[in-house]
């Protein structure tokens, strides 16, 4: 028996990317389909890759709308989902693409966000410690947030193995998708095509207290992040360039191993052969992850870098897997490891 | 029972998306990968992507090596087809993604592709007239190209319907795929990013024959074809637009309903609703094809804009479409309307 | 003696191009610059590669603020610069890059336009017959459109030697500058990256008139012209691929000879090699023009490929050769035919 | 009277980059142009961008070719300049843009380039403390990498005011062209569109020595550097990432303090103001560095973000800039500091 979907945000890029998924899914069957401003519309003119999906009409994001359904997907402006999922009822499957479930400091929210902490809801990155199973039957998920899914699956590893120092730097380049798809002048076309630039330097981007979250549970202390998000010329895909320094006695093939074993039964994440680089172009429209490791012994550092898509496994993707977990569904269900490539 | 294919030319950028389609067709097993000049080497270094085929190793295309196999897929060099297809026999299904067997006129291909004409398949545009039936059982196919699968599905239904004379400009942008994946000075990144050059100008191109051949069947009649393809800064995507005079009382109506009419049933060609022209970005890793159509009343000319992914619908999935015609399968097994967007 | 030069409009991005220009012309001195919305704001801010001008602020576009110049530039939106040049005064020279003044037949104006037409200036596009001439000493410059530029200078030899028959077919690919600076949804760098996709398509783009008043008057009789432009992805650049039908007798010898001729003695117009064909990136930043000829004896049409920079020879560079001329300087002052590549 | 100069290599990116500046400089003529695996052909065949020079016919590298000139620059593949060099004589100024001569560590030289040091010539980043006095009236310059160039501009003055301990962490994106124009797999547009990856991680990239020891020359100390490259989707412009943790007691003011003085007169290195961030794109094929500086309190860290055009500024820009401080022009002779945007 099929299960019914609902996705509040239709119009956006999580929102497409989200049903370009559920539409390859073979258990989901896509209802109702909402986006405020574009309510009245038809989908075809928002999102022209949807052909399937091209005749539907998107409605107003209320409770009677989104009433009737197993899941229920948002893709909401940041502070808007504690408000609708409370009216959704406590059985139905709530995964929540933005920011307002995710991080568990309250004080840290209302630093960044600026508004009253909605709370905490099981965190939909299966690959951390202890995620998984939290992720189990649960009707509330928040998935994570593009950056922080990169990061963490970079970094988690070497602290979790005790292997990194408790300061961790981190650069990372996304393609512009993730900035939305909402037009402002420094988004346009004319202006990413040929630049890099970068934004939210010295701590001040959203996703700092998320990877510092993730991070200092994996080492059981608090690590210290410098985070610098760069945007590209590219409009899908991050490349996580992420460093912490060694501990002593620390070796190549330790930090290997450490890797190796924490991802030889993850179906998303590989470790990739030594001497081959993770590339944002092999992971376009798949959930996969592809993470490499150095030890830079002059300089004393440990290098992981990963790749993933943003609006897949950095958002949309990491939602299916999460809700196929939820369901008790196989987690790998309507979602491929293959990217489109060249 | 599954299908079990091999594919002799697995390292190039049609092999590898023939790859990825078929790892995720129902009805196929992948068996075979050859690839003369990389045999031995793994899949995991030439296509990163392909994650779930990684850690395959290419062999020699011989005979020894394609034998087993229900379908074999040949993406060789152009002249390479016809002495590994004699060796194959006449049971397996051999699907010829090069140039080989597409022309019937011997003297045309003799004129642009210098070698003695190796014979006639039946071609693998099931939405031409006539050419579904050709393929049902058939146990060779011959892939149209990239170019023609565009242009003739852009053009062919004004031919068919009367409405068009007997000249054609067009003018397609291919992304840098269509040039293969050998080493080039001008197909590098720094030289074609931010540039626009054509090629092949005044009827030089090799697939000139090919879309002769199509439009003039079409209409019955000799069509004369100027055809100026051009080098765009993508990895993916045809882009071709198409006019030609159009007939004395030809209406905007009566073009429109040609269209609606030739494309009214086929799963993958869809005509756009008014007032939304094709994005090559909307099909990106799909089979769909987009069109639209116009009538310039003052210019006297119908125009007709289609955009395809020129190594899915205009190479490998045109290729898997076909197989599935020939295999009695359901045509749309495997392929997706959807493209990967933004 | 310096040349006193006020822009108005200098927020944009033509305005941008021209300052750019103008800071490296010897001759001039840059004064007033003004942007309504922006009107207060510093340059640095709105054009952050225009280091040598980043302390200036943009004043409000008024007569007041643009008197006392030598030159006054309008980048301003269609239909606004009538009622600011007649405020200049006779004696300045006034170099409009908006339309308002380049079309000579006033009903095409109000068709295309939907407004009163103002008049017709000098047009600046001196390689054209007659067209340099009338701008020496002139006090009124309308600045040509960029797909005017790049299609007349690839068309009009043609039709000057009658060699061409009365209807042209042009398709030409735009990079994104061209659709201009205000943020709208389908000039997102994720929307136009990857993707390329026509507009206006069968008459309706405001360029037609202008290209068939430019082309007529080469031919000397109506030239009929299909014009369809394209969004390509790349931030400049012109690709225009233009063909006619040949008159009887026309060959390969007596195309390219037209060309040489008209184009033998232009500082900017460059014929190329056979066998070479025009790149958009070869004139990135350049006031160059790259043109190509082939006569497709097949199919009876002479073919004509030129590229530009949209915002260079196709807007800001055509700006200041015009001026340059206006004023009696040499015509190539302050310009260069080197493009910034790769 | 005109300086004359040769350029040996004026086939690849470097060569062309500096030929267009060369065109642009007022007290230069260009004498030879060699290039040996092009000798005999047209540069406008070549460099289809340098119209002025396109019938230029490239020579050999010989000493006889490159001798009567006063200035000789050797954009040449590492370890050949030093053969060419001594041929030269002692009183033609000789501009090296390879690495040859920048390193004073001959076992760092060794490790890296695997070949014997060739000697260390004055350093050609004049912006370094004592680089300018020892460029004046030299008649050997080496050029720095274009790496360096970007990563010392935004580093050093952090390490020269005491306010940065000895470890300094480096990301930085460069456009393809500094991977030059023999043709690679990897560097082919289908690859490199859409898709940033890394390369030379943990240390082996070549231009790591030259980083470490500018740092280690501004600190006094040795500083120990982790550098990572990326290959980003633009053809030119570097991005430079850097951090370093910042000594007890640094403020947000001292920071920046250290920087408005470092760079108060430097005629090409623009610290922005407070709040606007590089960009590639705005120093496109322009001679000026775009500089801004954070203070990350919570992680402790300052983070100092360069970018460059490495064509430019990272190197014929830069050759340009000191040969102009080595014969007593003024610094800025034919050099801009305006981008080409958008």
């Amino acid at each position: 028996m099929a299960v019914r979907a609902a996705v509040a945000g239709a119009s956006g890029y999580a929102g497409g990317e989200l049903l370009r998924l559920l539409l390859a899914h073979p258990e989901v069957e896509i209802g109702a389909l909402t986006g405020n401003s574009n309510a009245g519309q038809k989908l075809g003119a928002l999102q022209p890759h949807l052909l399937p999906l091209a005749g539907r009409v998107l409605q107003e994001t209320t409770p009677e709308v989104l009433a009737g359904h197993d899941v229920v997907f948002l893709a909401l402006p940041h502070g808007q989902s504690a408000a609708v999922a409370e009216r959704l009822g406590p059985d139905v499957l709530v995964v929540d693409m933005g920011a307002d479930f995710r991080l568990t400091d309250a004080a840290a929210w209302e630093r960044f966000y600026g508004s009253p902490h909605a709370g905490t809801w099981p965190y939909g990155l299966p690959e951390l410690p202890g995620a998984r199973a939290a992720l189990e039957g649960s009707k509330r998920v928040a998935v994570p947030g593009c950056y922080p899914t990169a990061v963490s699956l970079a970094l988690f590893p070497a602290y979790a193995a005790g292997l990194a120092g408790n300061e961790a730097v981190i650069v990372a380049a996304s393609g512009t998708s993730g900035a939305g798809k909402a037009p402002k002048p420094h988004l346009l076309g004319s202006e990413v095509m040929g630049s890099m630039t970068p934004y939210g330097v010295g701590g001040g981007h959203r996703h700092t207290p998320e990877i510092t979250q993730n991070l200092s549970a994996a080492s059981g202390e608090p690590v210290s992040v410098s985070f610098t998000p760069i945007l590209a010329p590219m409009p899908r895909g991050i490349l996580a360039t992420c460093s912490a320094a060694a501990k002593e006695g620390v070796t190549a093939d330790a930090v290997r191993a450490a890797y190796e074993k924490a991802y030889a039964d993850e179906p998303f994440v590989h470790l990739l052969p030594e001497g081959q680089w993770p590339a944002t172009a092999s992971v376009y429209g798949s959930n996969a992850v592809q993470v490499q490791v150095a030890y830079d012994e002059a300089a004393g550092r440990i290098i992981v870098i990963s790749a993933i898509d943003n609006l897949t496994k950095g958002t949309a993707g990491g939602a299916v897997q999460s809700m196929n977990i939820a369901l008790g569904l196989d987690e790998t269900t309507g979602l491929t490891t293959m990217g489109v490539a060249p």
